[in-house]
């Protein structure tokens, strides 16, 4: 599919916003694609669609979750994070995306998983650097992100996790679990 | 077993420092229990015991976890947490202790564990609170452990992975795991 015709079928889900942070995201994923190896035209689909499902109704992603044998544990916590694998859904039902690593990238680009891909890597940190977005200490890891993939995603993770436990909130799994996986594996090659 | 036996027992195995440590676990274990509503004899004995294997050397921690059928993860993380299980393993088979509520609060003391018992509870937060210990944070800890067991702990849990984060370490899942399941059933309730 050409980008073009990608940011139209988005552009059409999403709010003026979100589609501004979704040009970042698109650029961004290239870019990192570029730079640490992964196919940047898979990058770029990938960044384009990520948030096609962000402004689904709970009720309907609650449904595609259920109806779809998606994780049921997704219910128990916050309902940010339904539109990745909702959104994973939905582009190839409604937009004819099926290549299956643009998918993957999509449904974990707000949690990781054990095992990401360059691509889910790739898109995951750009979600969280882009231009657009301005976090406490998103500087620190978009300077990590000039080198170091694995550390920024890191520092992207730790950073998510202490903002929902200082507020309280349960953290999905599939967070923690990358959380561990990339520092593990740093240990294994250090 | 009396407490002084079982401290004769333990004393033997750690040192000056730890038993002073130990000796502020068991009264703070026995008060919790007490505030709370836990079996201060058990809080007591599973406080007495808590850190038993805390001195043994590693090879033997990591013996006993690959010949018990102990959940081999544990050897893939900090080797500070060997000791609970290891310890839960070694009073049972050198101290004779039996109860296997008693030995759970010893099992689950450093990790937690989902769905804890209200003695895992108390001798966990002791191990926390007790007096002799001086973590950034640990007085406001004891504040809420006056009321709000459930939420010390939480706040316990977090500090700990906090810590853990800061310093670029895996985190346990059980950690996380108690961490979550703490929060939501805090959820439900309210």
């Amino acid at each position: 599919m050409r980008r073009e015709e990608a940011l139209r079928l988005v552009k059409q889900q999403i709010t003026e916003h979100r589609y501004q942070h979704t040009l970042g995201v698109m650029e961004t994923s290239i870019m990192l694609a570029e730079r640490f190896g992964a196919d940047a035209g898979k990058a770029e689909l990938a960044g384009i669609f990520h948030d096609y499902a962000k402004f689904r109704p709970k009720d309907e992603m609650k449904e595609i979750i259920l109806t779809q044998n998606m994780n049921r544990d997704l219910l128990s916590y916050n309902s940010e994070l339904w539109h990745a694998p909702v959104g994973a859904y939905l582009v190839q039902k409604e937009a004819g995306i099926t290549d299956p690593e643009v998918l993957d990238a999509i449904k974990y680009h707000t949690s990781g998983r054990i095992n990401m891909t360059l691509l889910d890597k790739c898109v995951f940190l750009a979600d969280y650097i882009e231009p657009g977005r301005g976090f406490p200490g998103v500087d620190d890891v978009r300077e990590i992100a000039k080198t170091d993939l694995d550390q920024a995603i890191i520092g992207a993770l730790r950073k998510t996790i202490f903002f929902l436990m200082k507020k309280s909130q349960a953290v999905y799994p599939d967070t923690f679990y990358t959380y561990n996986d990339l520092i593990l594996k740093k240990e294994k090659v250090q």
